[in-house]
């Protein structure tokens, strides 16, 4: 078993023990955060889905990102912020994760590589969390994956 | 590299020469499609987002599955089917891929396990392929994922 389906199932027995759900909206991870959760058998009690949001104005269709967020840009505090409260709201979970980033090779917006922002939606605030990664393209992807997940124990 | 990248990369090389984009909604598979292929460098030329609708009721949330298609179930054709059109038209993209079923290790709605619908959406029409796989549910989840990938090559 890796560290990525380790930490999923702290997750998931957390939340599961505290009767509370969970969705996903991911931009960098590109869908890794929801199928390592799922790669769990019962995840379907916790985990009720997500988005992936890889394109920018996808931000703006699945989750109704506002164009003041984007002032911000796409890799910033402010829109794995606004993620993680539109995805908390679109589908109704008590919690939610969101990840946003340059995973490498090359700069993107002006911005590193390497510099990823996840945040955590809970019924009462948002945690955001500035990452600087050192790997490769997959090795950042698994990284914030995991710090994502993280951060989210560190909440509950 | 494994199976799943290769194909991914095979997928990207002919949308991207095509100029065409790629959008995904996934249920059993849980996030794996779309992580699969953003794990491949360009990806955001042809993949654009999508959803991971895994708790029952975020397939009318998020996709607006109607009641109707909800009476086939769950794990039906008509839901793949139906998954695939919502997503395309969602995001905007030229082609959708979408995933329901039962991955195990317990009979679903009465479903046995190893029952996967797929559907590949185009432009033109809709593509829907039964699966009955045997293995144990992670390497349904991966084969699952290469199969729909494989449909589309098909399609395309």
């Amino acid at each position: 078993m890796n560290y990525l389906t380790s930490i999923s199932i702290e997750v998931l027995k957390k939340l599961s023990i505290a009767e509370k759900t969970l969705s996903t909206a991911e931009s960098c991870t590109g869908g890794l955060i929801a199928s390592t959760i799922t790669d769990v058998p019962g995840a379907s009690k916790v985990f009720v889905g997500g988005v992936v949001v890889y394109a920018t104005e996808m931000k703006h269709k699945l989750l109704g990102i506002s164009d003041k967020v984007f002032n911000y840009g796409v890799i910033s505090a402010e829109m794995a912020e606004a993620m993680s409260v539109a995805v908390r709201s679109l589908t109704g979970s008590d919690y939610s994760i969101a990840t946003t980033g340059n995973l490498g090779p090359d700069t993107m917006e002006g911005k590193p590589r390497g510099l990823i922002y996840i945040a955590v939606a809970t019924p009462e605030k948002v945690y955001v969390k500035e990452l600087h990664l050192q790997g490769d393209r997959l090795s950042n992807k698994i990284e914030a994956t995991f710090e994502a997940l993280k951060l989210l124990i560190e909440v509950l």
